[in-house]
């Protein structure tokens, strides 16, 4: 096997951005994730793009192809993959193992989603589309709903409180106003994530990540390829997918995917959660993120609660969790998410954060949800980034 | 890069299968596939997944894991894979990828597609969603449109008849009544064709693929691995995608797309077409074949029409052409067709085809085709198997 790296990386800002089609979104992130990485439209050899609402609501299915013709990528093959939220961080695996193999030298692993626009009984449906919609779709479950009961098991059995819940909104709100591609640009108190309006009880408002627009685009190579290219390539030390059902796992308050995917990702890059420099995680809702510091190993079974108000997982502390804002303030434009964590970790990589640089970065980790695990269409990819 | 083969297959009947699920239709398919290769669920590390209408069609995204769910395979990555009526043929490559590079031993490439139970506008609005919407959806074009100006173009730079094409009808009626799985059980007089009702000038009733539900499995693995299994195995000489706009080539008359994935196939597996003993071809539409004839090297430019006419493309003729009855009549459950044509390749180089043998085949091409060259969402797919 090859060792494979991202060369290079472009995202649009993430948003409601009404004006903006799907070809439009895709154009700008190709077009800079192609500048950035210095190559030619002629050097890519595949693409595999993520999507999910384009089909689900009736427009457009072969986005890959409709996005990539605009900056001059034909001719290739261009693989449209679709796994709900997880949806551009499968497509960024199966790139990542193209390249690998040897199959392909030069690929596109990118993700669009135009999520707004819709009224909310079209998304809805959507939504309940990418999860299992003859077990749950006709019973009206939805994700908030399914997230609040897990807040609630979490709540009975850890003993896990709203307020630090609200800890990672606030965290989150805050680095995304030092995130110019960012949806929210504007802090919120423990007192307004508390006091905002009741979405699925107990989540309120600020505790659920926004209806986004957004596209992301990376451009793997490998490390050898990559010394012809002026550009500052970051290293792809795993990659790896899992899916999961009850079947596997009764308890509610574990993703058991996720954690199946952290122990393969650790192994594969021989290394520990303790040597993680920083992680974009999958915050669909506040109660997401905490599950997650302990699912990837960042604390003990039950601890994610305390480690939200520690201070740990800001931007300057032990291990800093969602730098970027994460999906509850950058937004979370779903078939575009896995990949615009992975450009997240890449730029904190090179040191190109900004405002929100995180110190002296090593290792990153950029982990991403699909569907949730009710039935069986559950999937977790958990992504390991190094310098 | 390792030896890839088919270790099993397993297919619904294609047709309207009102009473039958997605899932119910995939549990069959998968199961029948399992036992073929005489593997168990536990034993299969991916999935990789063809659907189109499950969420064009609004109501379910992620048919892989439902699907899979159903047999007890769980816990492994599964990947849908989205390419309009290529998308099984994409999913099959992904998985001949990942076991030709070693990253899994065993894995499941299917397409599963439920068509019948909608009307006709939402099909329709489906279907010209597979395309490209933004140019062609609104402009109310459908593929029928499409292929009834391919053959006018055809005819009149060619020559090509309507009784030439009406062959190709006759043909593939007639094979499919010697296929259990076919959807058509009767044969139609080339009359019959002629006068069938218009659908899309000059393209009567029996020159277009029907609407069909059903679903295909194919489990692949190494040759080594193989050996393990009781299972006969039939081995992929090649596995190729490509796409193209009319950016490429402004010729209607061939598909571009095909040309290249054909030329790379032979080249890949070291053969020419005259080595190809029996082709599955995308006869989406009469006139669909005959191109395909010319783009795969059968025959030369043009010369398509005096082939289907000739009676080298009977399954007794120098290329048999379609042998299962191809889309006209075996079906077209378009996330399905892909990996459908590719059972149909085992099984005749195993000698299972039964009624409709061909005579000691010892290579076999499988062709799919994904949209249309108007804009720039057509792909093309070609599967070498061989003994």
């Amino acid at each position: 096997m090859r060792n494979v790296v991202v060369l290079g990386v472009g995202m649009t800002i993430f948003g409601k951005q009404p004006d903006k089609s799907i070809r439009e979104m895709g154009e700008e992130a190709a077009f800079l994730a192609l500048r950035d990485a210095g190559v030619n439209p002629g050097d890519i050899q595949a693409a595999w793009c993520g999507n999910v609402l384009g089909s689900l609501c009736g427009q457009q299915a072969a986005v890959g192809q409709t996005v990539l013709d605009q900056v001059g990528i034909t001719g290739i093959p261009i693989v449209r993959v679709e796994n709900a939220c997880a949806s551009s961080s499968f497509a960024f695996k199966e790139a990542y193992m193209a390249v690998s193999s040897g199959y392909y030298d030069m690929v596109i692993a990118m993700g669009v989603e135009k999520m707004s626009g819709y009224d909310t009984e079209t998304t809805l449906r959507a939504m309940a589309g990418t999860s299992d919609y003859d077990l749950e779709g006709v019973l009206g479950i939805t994700f908030p709903g399914v997230f609040g009961m897990i807040t609630r098991r979490h709540m009975h059995e850890y003993g896990t409180t709203m307020e630090q819940l609200a800890h990672v909104a606030v965290k989150n709100r805050k680095n995304g106003t030092l995130n110019p591609k960012s949806q929210f640009q504007g802090t919120v108190s423990i007192d307004e994530v508390l006091n905002s309006r009741m979405i699925s009880s107990p989540l309120t408002l600020y505790n659920c990540c926004p209806v986004s627009d957004g596209c992301a685009v990376a451009i793997l190579t490998t490390d050898q390829f990559a010394k012809r290219f002026s550009a500052e390539p970051i290293a792809v030390a795993a990659s790896v997918q899992t899916s999961g059902t009850y079947r596997n796992d009764l308890d509610i308050t574990k993703f058991e995917p996720t954690v199946r995917a952290a122990q393969q990702a650790y192994e594969q890059a021989g290394i520990g959660p303790e040597d993680v420099s920083l992680a974009e995680v999958h915050d669909c809702f506040t109660i997401a993120e905490i599950m997650h510091y302990e699912d990837l190993g960042f604390c003990k079974k039950g601890d994610g609660g305390p480690l939200a108000t520690s201070g740990d997982t800001q931007i300057n502390g032990k291990i800093p969790v969602n730098p970027s804002g994460g999906l509850l303030s950058k937004g979370h434009p779903i078939g575009a998410t896995g990949v615009a964590q992975i450009i997240e970790i890449v730029e904190q990589l090179r040191g190109r954060a900004g405002t929100r640089q995180v110190k002296n970065p090593k290792v990153g980790l950029a982990h991403c949800l699909g569907a949730f695990r009710h039935a069986d269409v559950c999937s977790a990819s958990v992504t390991l980034l190094k310098k």
